[in-house]
């Protein structure tokens, strides 16, 4: 029997459409894909990327002791290896489009042959293992759409199969582009088979963590075998990307012995005491090309882990980080050209001008793989707001390059998230995401901004709330103040009250400017459109002469 | 009678100390400066900038009906005009270090001469009502800590005096360096006698909101003579600075129509209502010098308002908005000249690529005028989270060199902020000027990360939420899910569990860098420190030799 057999594990997931939307399939080349629509009052929609699978579809049935459909169980079957790869990589580079290029296309708004470009030259990556069915493919790349990863997992102390379960569920439904299991507590195994089987997003994991449960919690007994049985495990469950710690290698970790935070990462220090109690380098260094081969059978993706990330604003950029950043540059070259996708972790805490170094060197050098990073905080003071501090990092870096932003939860250095941190967290980094959309200028990306301002601007109240990222706290904060139903069409908000309000007053510049004003719009806008310094240069004649009467 | 006399007020606030930390006087420069000190564990303090006044002073006697002990009050006696103005611009053009300037100095730890050199050259602004004794001074300037401000007031659909004076307390409590009345509901006098009486900060206000008023509401029915005896009234009450918009000329109003949010500014629309009702320039802008001559008798700072700042994304940076901004910087020159201290406000939403040239163009056309913003958000997409769409530009926009951050709360285009909502904006604001601090290398700014860092990394759990921002609600969250009493000295977190912790093993890798690493340590670190791409070159060599038998 299979873990989704067992009667006394009873998760329960939230589903049901978000407020206002509804879930649209449209066939775009050859691929049937979901979108969220929102549904506004004026007859009009606005068509949203959509994580959230079948939960949001309330036509869809679902159980999840037997598990989501395979979607891509057929384009599976249907195609033969290239050069003895399943890849996206493998058939990227021989000029193949497979259908999860399609899919992502499709939901970015690209054509599918510069998707396959991308993919072939390594600056993105689709992680699916074949094994993982059920996933709706995302693409991962400096030019797509910003991506976030929401981090679940219990631990030794804390959490539940159930609570997992809905986590994943939840953080999806929020806009979790991916999940990383960071389980390290009982029952891994069962725990990660729940999550795979039900979940319409890439699911990532940390090898190391279950391979030192394997040995009781003592790195010192570690080995490449148990590590590697750990690894074809969860190839098998489907696991679509993996983060491997394999740049952590002997001769730095006494670069961190001057640290205030030494070494944070767990898989980063796991492997630096192994490295120590056996005076030897790393196995996952070592052992790089088979761990290749088996990532390739599968096509699960590297991660290729920042074991020497800074943890705190004093250790950001030291040589502990930029030597072992260089080292997965390398690695990252011996994957990509064993047709293994791969991306690059960043850190971390890193001050906002301490920021592009990161980025800069980790595209030189690994030839511009994904880079996938942990906010970064740009600064250590604010423990419980940590979701902010880092969305600070997050959304500049993201701007910069950065393929996919590791959310952060207002729990951060202090305790495991639950339910609503993890959406807190999500919804704090699709800020940070989208605002790195909007400064990179990704085509449409400024469409959702525009229509939410406009319902703002027409008060149309509703549709603001539905357009929002979060539409029910939207609703909820406007209903504190006002919570009448007429004032959601009212033409004034609790800022102002009813007796004046600026957006009132901006319809009769509308209509002003009917009158008198456009032929003098057009001529000042084309006058600054030149930039035409003409009221610094007189400078000193301040007072120009009343217009008009 | 006063206000404050009227028994039938009753407003209850919050005193004490934050928790761990004292209040510490210093006699510095000849003035006796407060200090937020935060008592470690291990026998060590760390002293913050505390903007919080005597209410978190446990040996201070609080009595909101007297109001607080007028610190300035001899200081203000002592001193002669010069020139006609008793203006801190006066001074410091006159080479006169004031006593406000000494104390300035003493919570940045800068010297004196230098912050009346900023002064002199307005590149920084001391705002400091001659009428408001109460006030313990605060510098705005690019050169000086980023500053913030909370914005209060009631409206005509909610809030009370009570309410208001608690905010006004909670959030300098929290680190609000101003704090703005923008009350426009009923008893806006005494609501800002007793905010003032009682303040700690400077108090700005935006006069145009009490005028209307006094015209019910129609803004075609305001005229020069209600604005000034309005100004001159807030002027008396002790108001330190006071938004002005100045820049709203009739000509730039059409450029505001094709706008997709239009005029989102009240005194913005306010100003340009009035210019279209009577088809002619503004009097804010034609009778400019008679503010100055009035704001200069009280030492009264400018706050050039951005009446048509950009209300969303697709609005920044247009021909609006530059148009006002360069009317302002003029008028910047013109108060300037008269000994009249003068900021500038700026935007409001923009995306993070179109923020710089906001500073640019404000630094050069102004003399670098400190720069006040509103945020700005860089995405429209999340109400209800618009203090963190917000704080993502704040530190942005901060470390380009703007001097202070207007907060935005969660309630922000929804409702008016409650004392929570207050609180969490101050936090996230507080978040961004100190990343801020961080990114431009403010002296001294990273200790206190450091000591934050270092006392997470020994686990001294009670010494990291003293440190934090906000104790309480660090402490809370981790009590979340080990609330036991050991659990706060135990070397070991909810995130791994006691069996395996990475700090932990960072402890040996010390030990292990003591007996072999430390000479390798400073070998690598000098050959990293001169960016030796020894490990690129030989790019194909991956697998080195192990290291070690």
């Amino acid at each position: 029997m299979t873990a989704l057999d067992d009667r006394s594990v009873r998760p329960t997931v939230t589903t049901g459409p978000i407020s206002g939307s509804s879930k649209e399939y449209k066939e775009i080349h050859g691929v049937r894909v979901p979108f969220r629509r929102v549904h506004l009052t004026n007859g009009e929609h606005v068509d949203l990327y959509d994580t959230s699978g079948p939960y949001t579809d309330d036509t869809a049935h679902i159980d999840v002791h037997s598990g989501l459909s395979p979607l891509r169980a057929d384009w599976i079957a249907e195609r033969e290896p290239v050069n003895g790869a399943v890849t996206q990589l493998a058939y990227a580079k021989a000029g193949i489009v497979t259908k999860e290029m399609a899919f992502v296309a499709a939901r970015e708004n690209m054509d599918p042959e510069f998707v396959r470009d991308e993919v072939a030259r390594g600056r993105a990556v689709i992680p699916v293992n074949r094994r993982h069915p059920e996933c709706e493919p995302a693409i991962i790349g400096k030019n797509f759409l910003v991506k976030i990863n929401a981090n679940i997992g219990n631990s030794a102390v804390s959490s539940s199969i159930e609570d997992e379960v809905e986590k994943m569920v939840w953080a999806t439904r929020w806009g979790a582009d991916t999940v990383m299991d960071l389980s390290t507590g009982k029952r891994i195994d069962e725990t990660r088979e729940w999550i795979m089987r039900n979940s319409p997003v890439p699911i990532g994991t940390v090898p190391i963590y279950q391979a030192l449960e394997k040995v009781n919690g003592d790195p010192a007994a570690l080995s490449w075998e148990v590590y590697r049985d750990t690894v074809i495990e969860q190839c098998e469950q489907g696991v679509d990307y993996m983060t491997v710690h394999a740049g952590v290698l002997l001769r730095y970790v006494p670069l961190t012995a001057k640290r205030v935070t030494g070494i944070v990462s767990r898989g980063g220090s796991i492997m630096a005491a192994w490295c120590l109690a056996h005076h030897r380098e790393s196995f996952l260094y070592t052992h790089f090309e088979e761990l290749c081969d088996i990532l390739r059978a599968y096509d699960v993706t590297f991660s290729l882990g920042d074991g020497l990330r800074p943890g705190s604003i004093a250790d950001a950029n030291d040589a502990a980080q930029f030597a072992e950043l260089r080292t997965i540059c390398e690695l990252t070259h011996v994957a990509r050209e064993r047709d293994v996708q791969v991306m690059i972790e960043g850190p971390g805490h890193v001050p906002m001008h301490k920021i592009a170094e990161n980025v800069r060197m980790e595209e030189e050098l690994s030839g511009e793989a994904p880079f996938y990073t942990l906010g970064p905080l740009a600064t250590d003071i604010a423990p419980a707001y940590d979701h902010i501090t880092s969305a600070i990092g997050a959304a500049q870096i993201g701007w910069l390059g950065t393929a996919m932003l590791c959310y952060v939860t207002p729990k951060e250095h202090l305790g495991l998230p639950n339910r609503d941190d993890v959406k807190t967290g999500v919804i704090t980094y699709k800020i940070a995401a989208h605002s790195a959309d909007l400064a990179k200028g990704h085509p449409g990306a400024q469409d959702w901004d525009d229509a939410l301002s406009k319902a703002r601007f027409e008060f149309r109240w509703e549709d603001q709330f539905n357009l929002s990222l979060d539409p029910d706290t939207a609703r909820g904060f406007h209903d504190e103040t006002l919570p009448a139903e007429p004032a959601k069409t009212a033409h004034f908000c609790s800022m102002c009250g009813p007796k004046f309000c600026s957006m009132k007053i901006t319809q009769d510049v509308r209509e002003y400017a009917e009158k008198h004003g456009l032929s003098t719009v057009d001529a000042i806008e084309a006058g600054m459109a030149e930039k035409s310094d003409e009221f610094h240069d007189k400078g000193d004649k301040v007072y120009l002469p009343v217009v008009g009467d």
